[in-house]
């Protein structure tokens, strides 16, 4: 990212490649410094230098997965009735590509295995993709309504793609969205969410 | 269970124990048929010839963390309108019981981290606890409608138990229940589930 790449960029980037690559394939657990050093051709000690520890590149690399920022404007600058419909659209979209799929899936499994990743992944998630939607709505209970439509947009994720529930995995998209689209509706923008239960509680 | 375990019984329900044991700690990937073995104290072809493959032992052990016997009969017995409210409050009060959850949340993360774990996990869910769900609905779509219920329950036990998002892991189960309550019964007995989208498909 950014202007004039040096041969210092060049070497970071093929580490956060590398990682991407190797997350996917092994999982967190099974994913060392080492073998990310390894694979991008760099000394171990340089991933540390640019990175860190490994779930700090394990973030990273569930923000390249996900890259909310690619859909997350468009949908959040439509009208507030259809934001759940829009957001759910979107945010299968990506999964539905067969280009992106696997690196979502490597993502999403390697986050369930293990408290680490699972914490990387709630803090991904919870800060760059459910609270930009807290925000943008009006409702006073804003960041509860967002972490319902979370919950469920996770168990559409486990069902459709990581488990392949039937039928929820063999539904064309549209359907989908036309199954679930009203209950996240409904989750964002109907009645409140609960009496009294965790209103405007920090999506954090 | 039965009466009067033999010497042959006693081994095969000592390696139910330790399979039991190695999937909550280690994972699907991380346990063996050797390692049960050796934890169960016997030879690992008594394991296969009592249990065959590693995925028949798995799909064993997250039966027996769910026992949908221990408290599917008392929500099917009750009545139709608020079978969703019975069925979600039935299903987490295992998840919130301190000495069942370590095992179900070994059992859930291994399901998620392998095809094979997976695949086991959807058989179990599907045939033993949606199915019977389903087999309750008067409603023409009721294998679809269990199976938005069983999406939205994955969603919550993977929000609350497994990543632990805010506020979703703080609240207290009346909370829960009070929150998703409404959606799990609409998506059982509300207005036709979607127009057209997989009516009665087998939840298999």
């Amino acid at each position: 990212m950014g202007a004039s790449p040096g041969p210092g960029v060049d070497r970071r980037e093929r580490i956060r490649l590398a990682a991407v690559d190797l997350f996917a394939e092994r999982g967190f657990r099974g994913t060392t410094i080492r073998a990310i050093a390894d694979r991008a051709e760099v000394d171990p000690a340089l991933v540390m230098h640019h990175y860190g520890a490994k779930d700090r590149i394990f973030s990273l690399v569930i923000r390249e997965s996900m890259r909310p920022e690619s859909f997350l404007p468009d949908v959040l600058a439509g009208s507030e009735e259809k934001l759940g419909r829009a957001f759910l659209r979107a945010f299968l979209v990506r999964w539905e590509d067969p280009a992106i799929r696997p690196l979502l899936l490597g993502v999403f499994r390697s986050s369930m295995e293990h408290a680490d990743a699972s914490r990387m992944f709630r803090e991904v998630v919870s800060g760059e993709v459910l609270l930009p939607l807290a925000v943008r709505l009006s409702a006073p209970d804003s960041h509860l309504r967002a972490a319902l439509v979370g919950t469920l947009v996770v168990g559409l994720v486990t069902a459709r793609y990581v488990v392949c529930a039937s039928p929820i995995a063999e539904l064309a998209l549209d359907d989908v969205v036309g199954l679930f689209g009203d209950y996240v509706d409904q989750m964002l923008s109907g009645k409140p969410a609960v009496d009294g239960a965790g209103d405007d509680a920090p999506a954090g």
